[in-house]
């Protein structure tokens, strides 16, 4: 097949896949990295097999080429296969059996010990550690690094899912990796091969017009595109789990209330009394 | 060229760039995709060229490609070409003249207004959005977004920078882009194509072992691991600066001294009276 109209296919389907009917333009540029960005799905369901050799050293290769602030490189990462840590993790996870499936957990690590120590080593008092500007950094450069990995482990047909519910309990998770104070884990992340049953569709997401806009913040017509969005929710919630739901009820479950964050309304004194004061 | 050799050859080049000389696992899996994610630069000046038609569309639907956490889709974006905006913003970050040279500027937003403005429309009380796991939730989310499209753009042969200095005024972020309450300009990302006299390398980084360890935190040999580096980094500096200059001074030059901040250590104050309580 001709791969300009090759191109254009893919285009078209992962487009409607992640926005359900929509109007994109023709001449938008194309190619196998984006629609490899496009397929990707969260993954809940995983096979025991485990990775080849090198992967885990191939997945930190590439999240170490991510930017990171002023080159801090203020994360770190601990890699868990030990399955009675899976099985202590899943827990904190509020039992999510994909952890202790999973052949390869990885929780990323905001980390201003790193740097602190070499402060210490050098005699050099750091004095930007305890601002909340510093820990948003180190967060932020975990972030960038890790989904640079999960693209990595995409591209190798592995599958992923974010575990955000590694702040549950971030005391637990730091006993647990002997983390020192000033280490903080943001988020655990699932890696392996997807259970054959697993035959879930990309999700599909807002409008680019309610999320994205020109020059200044806003569209006037947010709701209407909130609406449209909820039938398109609806449509893929029945078809892949049976029970339709709006996106706009999903959320107001997850944000009316405060039993939603299961004990992550504890975050800022936790933080505390990692050591991030948090200023 | 028999594609495994050529395969093998490209990931030997990528690792020596990113690591310098480095021990790296021959089985370790390697593709394009990957060595897409080894290739990143920051790039800090650009051909006024215009971006392809679409190539906006194309990126915010990678970006909309990334996990959000529950699906809440806590972040915006603005998109920027006016000339007079980029000045502004320029400003704002010290006078990085890439702001203004770049053709496309892109502001990443942390945004509870949205869902914010669901529960006013649907009349529920959003308990949720004063705690500082919210707002970070948001920061995570409008990070895994702004690196698939970095990695898009990258695919696409375009170049980019993070500019976290659009957190030296936020408060002034905001006026400029006319930003609701509850919505922070996490960063920005300029977008282009990089000048022709752009001759940099990859950027080396951390050994492995420095930033990644198995089950439980942390490598004994830390301080050699960062000594070593401290000789790549040098002898990178010096290549491509002109100045060779260790990683440590760096780091301790930028961590050091409150004045390194250029005003971020009031962020906490700024967060909070741009709606984010923190608690």
């Amino acid at each position: 097949m001709n791969s300009q109209i090759e191109n254009s296919f893919q285009k078209t389907k992962a487009i409607k896949n992640r926005y359900g009917k929509v109007e994109f333009p023709d001449q938008a540029p194309w190619n196998e990295a984006i629609n490899l960005l496009l397929s990707h799905k969260s993954v809940r369901s995983y096979k025991a097999d485990p990775l080849p050799e090198g992967t885990l050293e191939t997945l930190l290769a590439a999240a170490q080429s991510a930017a990171t602030s002023s080159n801090l490189q203020l994360w770190s990462l601990v890699a868990i296969t030990d399955p009675i840590k899976k099985t202590e993790l899943a827990k904190i996870a509020g039992n999510q059996k994909h952890i202790e499936q999973c052949p390869l957990f990885l929780v990323w690590l905001a980390d201003l010990s790193r740097n602190q120590r070499m402060g210490a080593e050098e005699g050099v008092e750091m004095e930007v550690m305890p601002f909340v500007e510093t820990f948003l950094v180190a967060a932020i450069d975990a972030a960038l690094a890790a989904q640079n990995a999960v693209i990595a482990a995409e591209s190798l047909q592995l599958s992923t899912v974010y575990i955000g519910a590694m702040r549950n309990n971030p005391e637990k998770v730091a006993e647990l990796l002997q983390l020192p104070p000033e280490v903080f884990g943001v988020f655990g992340l699932c890696v392996g091969y997807a259970s054959p049953d697993i035959k879930a569709e990309v999700k599909p997401r807002l409008p680019q017009a309610a999320i994205a806009f020109h020059e200044v913040y806003g569209n006037a017509e947010e709701k209407k595109l909130r609406i449209s969005y909820d039938r398109e929710m609806a449509k893929f919630s029945e078809r892949n789990e049976m029970v339709a739901d709006t996106w706009t009820n999903r959320v107001l479950g997850r944000m009316g209330k405060l039993s939603g964050m299961n004990g992550r309304e504890k975050l800022m004194g936790i933080l505390n009394s990692m050591g991030f004061p948090l200023r």
